[in-house]
């Protein structure tokens, strides 16, 4: 059934809670040979880690990736290789901080996954949201890591991979002062430097009054060969959307113009074509680079929506598990926009379906 | 790979082309004792049967589904009913219009997958977009015929399924109005009886000008019980938004909120609970009738945006196939507004995933 | 769940039963740009074909294979080719002889699956065994001819694969004699030409009396490359074992020295290796061409046992449906030595595992 | 691709080498609510620890288990119990006995994978085997741990599993002694008392020699329920078969009366069946339990042959990785008789087997 499985030949399959022991993946069909060692996979982890800016959750964890498996290095070559074997990486839970889990043992959190949980599978961990915590991310981040490397060793760095927040609750950017080389200068991944200032005083703000916001967060990938994807449900732009819907919180996803197209005519959505250079060029990317499920070789663009942090300073009305009226308010340690910390995983993501893809694509086509 | 199947108890995987002999599915994992006749599967397929008014193709094509293994009438029982073995369905393709293929062949069209499968696949069947038609969805709307069947018997009357457009183009209906019983009464499958009048000649109007128009669907199951989908990859929202992604031209989804998501407080977003009977109840339905990938027993609300359709009488640049610059009027048989033939779809694939996550969550759960 | 599928790249989902309309397959997963027409893969089934000898079944069926998608012709080119979408086959089913079904409707006939199949679905087509019925072979046949043309795409002629029946019922035969060349003139697909005349009288006898004999069908496949395959679970021999084993009423697979390895040394199992061009030559073959599931670049050998067929003339003790006691005698058009008709089905397997093996390999190792 | 998961609802996924820090499996679809502890793990995994006796390998590991995830237990219940979501196992390695590798990573060791691993992936963890070294059977054994409590959950004592060896070499035992009672009083698993004085001879003096036998394993489960399996490729003798043949050194598989059912007639074949209470009873069990790849409610019964163990210490002719002719004696901690440490594997593979089969039945068929 595969449901903790995402990808058809470059396998993740991830494990853990928010506050057992460790949590990690398995990457199951990594091509053998490709150089992979820690620091890689801790340079993607690093920029997901909690407590990194006022931002995002306090939580103290160092996020140190142990690889457990899959990787040897050869007493008489430069470093660790990838072996075709299963990849097994463990992150460790540091800082499970001991605390009274009494009130939301007994109380259904409004927003989140607690009385679902029950209800499928009548019993659940519900320490700091157990399988449904955003720490299962870490994994995901993890194995994207490793997918950058094979997406690397295919396409060296012709492909490339960016992400950042495009609006941060109603406010958006203003698209003509993007610049995608600063998204690293803000603790939002904003590309609008302008934008920044007002952020962090209205996250500021919400942050200090309990309250939360959404955002709009956009990934893309640019260098992406012409023929990666499938026809009907395998197609690139649906395993895309799928891995960026599987995030949590996550409640939309676009593609190219996306829902706004849904108000064009033909004449405005369709991307006429040029004669170029290694394939046509498009004039336009209303189709955010797949036709028919297949990349075209122009920039790969999703958008996906964040929703806000359900666990707020504000009481909220809500039920016991025994089914009494009561209140909650969720205390502990919380983003106030939880989108920020959504922009490596979409990147993992996008890795992941990508090395994925062009794995498939090799296999049945050569 | 399964490129082209979808699910994973109940497991459709549908094959043929627009002009080949037949297009057709087989499901696998059906449960066995379920009635079900050619009859019931029409009906399903006659919602979506080309040519029915003036703003669908004109194709005529009876649409008639055969069912080839997997049913059986026992001469003791009241009827055929599923064995639990491969239901094997199968239409014929009759109105393959002989025409001239040469255009199309030679000239890559604007807005379709006919550059992407040549560069994945080196060769395509370009009579009327081969594979990439829209044509498959008729073996999607077959499945879900089945698959409607399959939850009758699991939940009887209970669970129902309800589509429309509720956009087309940029005109949106108003929600104040919404009457579903009335999406059988137009063409539109529109819930809003005062829109429908406006749109006739709006889409009239783009019909005539070899124009066309988007949409946005909206497609939502009531009386699903709380407990079905599965954590990270499995939810059954990444699930279901995978499945109405999958749809030729569908380039975005959202679930409850949905994008507008992004733009709200956690105050404001967060579905507060009080006591109910057989299971809590919400006070609004932001979630769309999912946390943590799994149903709350809540209305599950999806909603997707259909592009327009990309075959228009104003000549578009293009490129042969050969490298050259030159234009291309797609002439033929098209859709004014795709978006109207996505609706039966969009129905066929929330009974498709709820079969399958019924299932799924019987065999883990019990 | 895929229950009727087998293969991970080159996949193949057989659906029908013995007296529905039709049987058939779905292949996904095929490369494109392969010739492929009728009449190879009839070639194929033409050898399985029943009513060919008085030894198997006299059902007659032309078993006429039809290509239903997956496969164009541009007219620009030299004849069908695989487009790399679903292949679809279909085989009506002609003779389905009308006759009186009370009996195998109401009794159990013991060795076959009338009572599991009840146990497990609470119905079941009893005509002619309904999905548990040999005809199901004739898909894989059917798939196994495409698998070929694959083969034959990557490997040129290289590859051979040869099958052959070297034991019936006791009666085995002298590998000392042993031909291959000469399987085609019997109708046994026996490699050992003085063994036929023996077993010829033998199983003449067999059939007259209304008894059945077993068998043990070799099937091997010389010029596959070193490096097809995968560790632990996805081992080729592992793959290529429970492919035959999935065929009606075998009961044990072997590969190289087999079930006799048991009774060796190490210092007599293990084979040695010699400095060869293009690879080690092994002094010996117990390996079967496997080693840690892995080709060797070795002949792959495995035999199977096929079972008699429980369908005979002579009484034998049952139960009805509903519990009591009776016997019964399976009249009707049945085979004295069933492991005939395994032999062409063993050569589709051998074909199916080795090329999804290869697509997997070309996949994950380039 | 999944090469290295086993099961279709009860998943598990092993990783890890022989000399990598640790090794584990990932059990994705386990039931919530099954009490686990990691001593039900423990202790079958310490049936098949290393160093128990000195015909198996004197590697000391102490090979202890951690749950990583999957299990939760709450403060107001009874112990630890799983929660549904994935269970992760790791057994740390611990004698990573530090040796010069310089003589396995220059020289291909006949009857191992070390060149077919060369040829497959080009790259390959010399130490100890990597990945194609019996010790991953460590995490199917821990997987069975799991298999054997859900098992328990759905049938309580009624479902048994037994094994043990019965045939060392070409020493077999005597069936009319069989007494499984004294499986576990003797270091083969031997269910031939007699049998075992003769056996520690033979094989103390192979053990001397520097010599190693092969073996012959039965594998059975009574208590099954009528029902379990499918048609066609998800047999469940095909997938025990599959199971059995994945385990290292496996060379053939067969059930029930197996490759002797070759030699039989149909007359002697079949198995009757008279009336019984709670199904029919069978008057012989030929067929091991299965009927059309679905249980039959009588015993399942398996057997398997591994080869001897390939490294002996009589020196063999092989190759070099850079081709050159050369000799190896395999020294290190080896077994004599590699067989006895595949008894617990089979019981782990038959109730991993028997516990997915269990759950896909209840998904399928309710």
């Amino acid at each position: 059934m595969s449901d903790n499985t995402f990808g058809k030949m470059f396998r993740v399959t991830t494990w853990g809670e928010s506050h057992g022991p460790a949590i990690g993946c398995v990457i199951d069909g990594c091509p053998p040979g490709i150089r992979l060692t820690p620091e890689m996979i801790q340079e993607a982890l690093d920029t997901r880690k909690p407590g990194t800016s006022k931002f995002v959750t306090q939580r103290k964890e160092p996020d140190k990736v142990q690889i457990l498996s899959g990787v040897f290095e050869d007493d008489r070559t430069d470093g660790p290789r990838t072996t075709g074997t299963p990849i097994s990486l463990m992150i460790e839970n540091v800082d499970q901080r001991s605390r009274d889990y009494a009130d939301i043992r007994d109380k259904y959190r409004p927003g989140h996954a607690d009385y679902t949980y029950d209800a499928k599978y009548g019993v659940r961990d519900y320490r700091g949201g157990g399988r449904s915590s955003a720490r299962e991310t870490a994994s995901r981040v993890a194995a994207g890591g490793v997918a950058s490397q094979v997406l690397k060793s295919l396409y060296g760095e012709t492909l490339t991979i960016r992400a950042g927040m495009v609006q941060m609750g109603p406010h958006t950017i203003d698209r003509q002062r993007m610049d995608w080389a600063t998204v690293n200068d803000n603790p939002f991944w904003c590309p609008d430097p302008l934008a920044v200032k007002d952020w962090e005083a209205i996250l500021d703000s919400a942050r200090k009054n309990g309250s939360s916001l959404g955002a709009m967060i956009e990934v893309a990938a640019s260098g992406v060969p012409a023929g990666l994807g499938a026809p009907v449900y395998g197609k690139i732009d649906t395993e895309l959307g799928a891995a960026l819907l599987s995030i949590n919180a996550v409640k939309g996803v676009e593609i190219g113009a996306g829902m706004a197209a849904a108000a064009l005519t033909g004449g405005d959505n369709v991307d006429e074509l040029r004669a170029g250079t290694g394939g046509p060029k498009f004039l336009s990317n209303n189709a955010g680079g797949v036709l028919g499920g297949i990349s075209s070789g122009q920039e790969i663009v999703a958008r996906f929506a964040v929703k806000p942090t359900s666990s707020i300073l504000t009481p909220r009305k809500t039920v016991t598990a025994s089914g009494q009226n009561t209140e909650i308010v969720t205390k502990g340690r919380h983003d106030p926009c939880v989108g920020i910390r959504a922009v490596p995983v979409a990147i993992a993501m996008m890795a992941c379906v990508l090395a994925d893809h062009a794995l498939r694509h090799r296999g049945q086509c050569g």
